[in-house]
């Protein structure tokens, strides 16, 4: 059942816990949490070489409707990250310099949003990070309600109000707040086990050796051929 | 953070209820409940002129890997539906003939799945309803460990185990259980009123007086003209 | 610049040119007039194994916003086919079964629109075609104006108020309403050229011979090899 | 390097053995060849319930060209399926009614086509099977030279004339021409084991006993909670 | 119906106004136009941070053919824009360096293509901007006519030879010539009366105040709650 | 039939050869070939302004399964490219910053891949150039064989082991080994033929002129008119 509704009060990550998360990256983060929580691969950044992490300020728009993007702004705070699914496909431009400038002034770190945006040469221009479906110039209206801070579905994840957004090149994963400590202390020793393999890949050593796969692929019947012509002989 | 678990016992709806929301249908529930819980359009059934409702048993499942819909379907009750999301974007054939007989056999009513199914003449002919992404015959792996009966997310919209499944030729809807009920007696008013609706349009009447929309026409700055030459005047 | 009208009068072909027009169907007819006018392919019946023509009603409707399907409702007439543009992409359901019963008592022919209809099952047992974009069971709403019995673009072709529309299993193609005539006489004589190229071709002789393709396949520097082995020879 | 080239002369497989992989159908005869060859999912028939099976006469077509089709048609022989790969992105109608009665007049038993059809109806009256990537009116050139029966891809599978083609309602799947009795017998010995488990099946077994899953879950740290309220426990 | 025609002369809107709209760019075109006339979100820059704006000459090519391309070229002026429109779905590469070179010895100042380009890094380095569908390196033929300077779609909005194009990273726009300047007059108010607001919003006022949404949220019925623990209350 | 081998020894194109390539770049190679070997535009580089050309060690893949890059690492030598199908469609990331390492280790040069990669920062910062059709962080198991150095289909083309890739910010093109020397001899009497055309257009003379176009429009009955007026008279 639908209610327009605004939750004014949201728990938060811890901030440390957050930045530690932005530090390990999206990649790392999905591993850590067991593989869940990543959005899809349509989720681009509409500019590179950004990673963020915030605590998310939810909002459940109806297509072509940015109405409830102003009610979210005033339930803001500093290190939040707005997250915007709707509730049919639409490509609109939600958001643009104008509510950038709102919401930067709130101390809202990014945008995650399962739709449109536009003037992404401000946005990048005032250092605004933004993920999304499309790029498009198509302004929205102000008629339908929708909500704030309730749990929405975004780019495939289901996002409750206060989890982790992490968000880098590689995509936008969600982690749940009741878990960020965590995975952020998992993600670390993922990271600090990397460290030393990738001295090692460095060196030349392969992975077949590292990861003692030879074995393994001997027994799943794997054959190693001297050459194409041997293969229909 | 991901665990592989499957939750044996999950609260249904009353059976009643469910089956007088297979009555009303997608389009009506969807908007009984607020235009909410509506699968993407990609979402299409194999064969069509079926409608069905029931409980969702829920699953999430690894991309290619369909370990996790044996442990489903022990989990079954006469009057449930399968509802399979994935972790990543699949379109490989998660389901065929043999496991439709056994999900019939313990009186599953029908799959909704994130992704592809195969043998797709023999669900038809053994009536097994089926709404999925894809129709592929690329079979699946038992590898990966997945959950069942936890929440999930499936075409973009988020499914708790026990959460009402409404399915026809419109698509998928999902209804979360506790407000079954509420959304069944709505969905009948809705219907009785569009009755007196539908004889009124039949007859000729126009939704632009049934609905009284000329004054808000004409307050917005709508204008008829007489003749298209009349625009650029 | 957008103006919110709605145009009541609009010119019709001749409804005799319009009804051979259906006959032809619209693979005919696209080649008659120079392979122009053809809508995009991912324009699909509802429910097949329909060819319909008739005088366009255009739309020019907002996303997720059906208002303007009202007012155009009224100003149809008989042997019409309502044509429904949109200002940017929708896959809502802007069309269901009331409506389809509102246009279907006022004598239209069907409905081609660049978005997303509902109800189809009702559609399809009432006997009221559609060539659509998406199924979808979201709902519209009816707040921002849009325009009727203007030049609309309709999934990649401009459509006039007026224009003959001609659709089937095929597609979707557009006919200036002035070149109409013209367009059914160049179709029936291309039909009747087929016929007896048809019975030809049914009897085995090749569409080498009969378009005399031989030579400038030569002419062309094609090759014929006796096996595959002669290929890198 | 490209040839345009037409190779007179093909190894065919042995008829018997291209019928019993029509039997197998799609599904069957892609598990059996160790889940390779099947094309993308894209590949839908025109109409459905058709089964066929037959010797690849290959054509590589130029966008928007369907010049070659004439050629190929003349080195087919009966039980032969034209498959058609172009060298780019292509949603052009390359085939209809006329050139399905000159292909159903050799014998050919279908059509595979990445790219467009038209004529659908006329098709489907005819009974000529046919697989494509889309439905559109929009004809073709004869003015680029392209080659026939040379080695193409088809919706991302390599296809050499001579190879067996099985499609079914599931898609569409390659049989390499040497290997073609080596997959009807294993394909058969499949179906011969599915039957059994079937039975099983439909008695209610499940499918984690009849494969004996239930320690590989526990040794894999598969976990059982009488609730969801557990999991966070 | 389809004429082999080239207009010589076109008219073309006054470089000062044409010029001011490159300078409002394209959300503010626009809106400033009443939300209509901008192309579909597939269209991107080749490179970015771009603004450009020019007169159009219109291009109706055939797929895979960039004959009229080199027709178009001659009739250019100082100042113009090609806009290619193609009559089905195409990617192939229409335009690379050397067309490139030619237009840009005219004074053409840009190229928007529903279709693909290649050459792009030639492109980017000599400084010749596009937006186009694809990229793709996939040569065009000369074999088959179409028109230039003919209404044209392109990427779903009807262009007239002489409109004004307005592009930049938010996409393309497209100001119908007659209206030009008023476009132009509308899109400067919009903008002055946004500096006002930018600084507000900068400064943290929200457009809940500015734009006086409290009154009109309540009196649809949107309720603030203190924690989502109330949503079921 | 599937086989899951690895083939330690290809046959490799001279290095001057290859390098030739590379400098002749994606769009010139693809014509001097005859506009074949080019794959699918959705190919495109994860950071740009790069251009390689290697020798293909190629991977077939389980959709979600990265073990056979680990195998096939260890078969390169320098100056290769890694080339990797997928037997279904995938975006997983298969390949992140710890195989790029170890593939650079090996003087790999780039990886093109028909599915997703992650950890786009570190590949960009550490120089390794990568084609993909996504970008995705989900990781990947090493659960099902592959092959290694077997023909295999990327984005459309057939990959032989041992061809010659060629990448660039145009996408991607696969030479046949044994045409590697003529493909570079033709491409560049291609190239050198552009320059001087380069520079005729440059100046401001006309393709209409160069290539002579003008008499062959006329033929094909091409008319230029004065103004749009004309074209209905």
């Amino acid at each position: 059942m639908f209610k327009p509704v605004a939750v004014r009060n949201i728990p938060r990550a811890d901030q440390a816990v957050v930045d530690d998360l932005a530090q390990l990256g999206v990649a790392t983060v999905h591993e850590a949490q067991g593989r869940v929580g990543l959005m899809a691969p349509y989720m681009r950044p509409v500019y590179s070489d950004q990673r963020i992490a915030g605590s998310a300020v939810t909002i459940l728009a109806q297509p072509g409707d940015n109405w409830m993007v102003h009610v979210a702004i005033e339930l803001c705070k500093p290190g939040d990250i707005l997250v915007i699914g709707v509730t049919a496909d639409s490509t609109d431009g939600f958001f643009g310099d104008l509510l950038a400038h709102s919401a930067k002034a709130r101390g809202v770190r990014g945008l995650i949003i399962d739709a449109g945006v536009r003037d992404t040469r401000d946005l990048k221009e005032m250092g605004f990070p933004v993920w999304s479906k499309a790029i498009h110039s198509k302004g929205t209206v102000k008629e339908t309600l929708g909500s704030v801070n309730v749990p929405i579905v975004c780019a495939g994840v289901c996002v409750n109000p206060g989890d982790v957004i992490v968000a880098d090149d590689d995509g936008v994963c969600v982690v749940q707040r009741q878990h960020a400590a965590t995975v952020r202390d998992k993600g670390k020793k993922r990271e600090e086990a990397e460290v030393a393999k990738r001295v090692r890949l460095q060196a030349g050593e392969l992975g077949l050796d590292i990861y003692n796969m030879r074995p393994r692929l001997e027994e799943a019947g794997f054959v190693y051929l001297d050459s194409l012509d041997d293969l229909n002989k």
